[in-house]
Parts: structure tokens; C-alpha cells; sequence
């Protein structure tokens, strides 16, 4: 392999795929939504069963995006529980603890994202996240206190091979535009319906 | 064993464990934290870290609430990632997806609790949920389309030994305690920090 080979292989692959992003594709589909606006119209399903006590399984499988119905690689579960100390069988994280994970992976990937768009390697990034919870809401105890968490912080630990200030904006660049962010702060309308077998 | 020990066995065991629940316990508990409201303040934490792309792991082990520094029975760990028409690599469920999972486990749990405080036994309770997202937020091409979902619906089928009405009662008085049907709903602060190596 000459010099000249291995430096186009790397003018070639540098832009690529950085902190694993395939960023020319990531700018491709940027490029393609903005085209087509329709393309960036997504449902998210999850199909949820109860198992016993405060125990359920839930399965994310299909989803609609890009014009398509589509589906994961596979069919991922989880399990949502309750521990002991809550009257629970312990079989999984709490519901709560849930949202902390779904906030978590969101800004991760926007971090991800975001660093690779900008062409900052990332070496390290950790998040740790509390929430607050009283629970005489949830036990019915009081009107005063909300069932949902009093507040949640996020601490995030990110090295990478630009400034601390380059670093501290990716954060901030993944907050500005992350789909989870902006649920957990704002709030989002839910409707719930119910069918007994009499109503089928 | 005579029928009158059986019937002693019967009516001492049909109150304590019903869907799964020690409704007896569930009780005990409300009872405890009214005594002593400070019981009730829980804190619920995950650490995430991220692995590549979109890809992060997060654990949920330790919490503190009713008065102690407690851990799950085992380190609960989940993947979160974006499907590859997302410039992901489909490791797990998407974020938003873990919103639902955490929705749906909640009001389960609620269900369960709430029927078993009721005396009311459960056959089969499932849930399917579906979140509308349109990504031109997300991909940073509108601003006036927000990064979250459009909105949240819960379809809920629920039988158990009760009338179509009571039955939808239980759910409606899940959703009416639930703690993230709250944090969904209305929305909580959240509060992000960031350091570097360079800070540390």
C-alpha cells in the first residue's frame, strides 16, 4: 500500500464514522427529511401486560417512520416492578426509575450525535440522575403533593478531545433538542381509554 | 385437614394475597406513612453511560425512601439506541419508547394495586401505547414543531371479576395516583450539570 493509498483511505474514513456515528448518513437523512417532510413523521408503540402484583412486561417492537411501518431487530422487553419497601416482588426497576433511563438515553445519543456532527471524538461520557419523589401523592395521603417527581437532576461527566467549553455544549446542543427533555419538562396530552371483554 | 380448618385457611388467606398483592401490607404501609410522613420522600437514580453512536447502558440499584439507603435485589441494567433509519445500531428500545414502557408499567402497577385494595380480582389487563413524534424538532429543521411527542395514547383491555364499570374504575384511579402519568402529563423540572476532566 503506498502513502498515497492509505492517505486517501483516511481523508476517506475520518469523516465517516466518528464515536460510531456515520455522520455523512446522519447528514444524508438531515438532508432527505428536509426534502420530504412527511418522512419525519414516527409512531412509537409499546404493548404492555400485567403480570402479577405491581409486575408488567412491556414489548417495543414495530414502529412507523420514514413513510414505512417498520420494526426493531428484534422484539425488546422490559420488565417494571415494584421494590419490596413498596409492597412490590422487585422483579424490575420502579416506573420512575424507568423515565430516568428513557432522559438518560436521550440526551446520551444526542451527545453521540451532536459530538460527531461537530467531528469531536468522545472518549468518556457518564451521566448520573436523581429524582425526588414524595410519595403521600402516589398513596393517596395528600392533594397538596404531586404524584410525579418533585424535580430531577442530571450530572453529566464528558471527556473528549475538545474544550471544556466545546464539551459542556454538545450537552447543551443534546438538551435543545432532545424528544425525552422535552416531554419529562413540558409535558405531553395522554389519553387513556378502557375496554372490558362486555364492551368487545 | 376438616372443612372447618380449610374453611379458617380460606378466609384468612382470600384478604391477604390477591392479584399478588399482600393487601394487608399495602395497608400497613399507607397506615406507616401516615404516621409518618417523612417515610414517604424517595429518591429514585440511574447511572448512564454512553457506549457509541446513539448507544448508552444505564443501572438502576440504589434508592433511598422510607428512611434508608436501599438497593433493588440485583443492579437492573437497559440499553437505549436509535433503529438504523434512525443512524442508529438498534441495540434497544429508542428513548421515547422507554417513555411508554415507563407510562405503561406504572399505571400496571397501579391497576394491580388498586383492584386488590378493592377486592377485586384481575383475569388479564393489557395496554397498548402509541406516541406521535414528527422529527423535524429533533433533526433541528422546524422550531415550531416541539422535539417531544404530539401526544400519548393508552389503550387499556381489563377483565376481571367485576362489572365493566368497576373495572374501568380501577384504571381511571391508577391513571388519578400515577406517578408518571404526572411527570408525562405535566411535566417536571429538570436540572442539567456538566463537568470535564478539566473541572475535576
Amino acid at each position: 500500500m503506498t502513502a498515497n493509498a492509505t492517505e486517501t483511505r483516511k481523508t476517506k474514513r475520518s469523516p465517516v464514522l466518528i464515536n460510531g456515528v456515520d455522520t455523512p448518513a446522519l447528514f444524508a437523512t438531515i438532508d432527505a427529511v428536509r426534502a420530504q417532510p412527511d418522512l419525519a413523521k414516527f409512531q412509537f408503540r409499546a404493548k404492555s401486560h400485567w403480570v402479577s402484583g405491581t409486575q408488567s412486561h412491556c414489548t417495543m417492537h414495530g414502529f412507523y417512520g420514514a413513510g414505512n411501518e417498520l420494526t426493531h431487530v428484534t422484539a425488546f422487553t422490559a420488565v417494571g416492578d415494584h421494590p419490596a419497601v413498596l409492597c412490590g416482588s422487585d422483579h424490575g426497576p420502579t416506573p420512575v426509575e424507568w423515565v430516568l433511563h428513557a432522559l438518560a438515553s436521550c440526551l446520551m445519543a444526542g451527545v453521540g450525535n451532536v459530538a460527531s456532527a461537530r467531528g469531536i471524538k468522545l472518549n468518556k461520557v457518564e451521566a448520573t440522575l436523581v429524582g425526588d419523589i414524595d410519595l403521600l401523592g402516589v398513596l393517596g395521603l395528600s392533594n397538596e403533593v404531586r404524584n410525579g417527581y418533585q424535580g430531577v437532576s442530571v450530572s453529566f461527566v464528558i471527556d473528549g478531545d475538545a474544550s471544556p467549553e466545546e464539551l459542556e455544549k454538545i450537552v447543551m446542543q443534546s438538551k435543545a433538542r432532545s424528544a425525552v427533555y422535552d416531554i419529562v419538562t413540558n409535558g405531553v396530552p395522554v389519553s387513556i381509554g378502557v375496554k372490558t371483554p362486555a364492551m368487545a
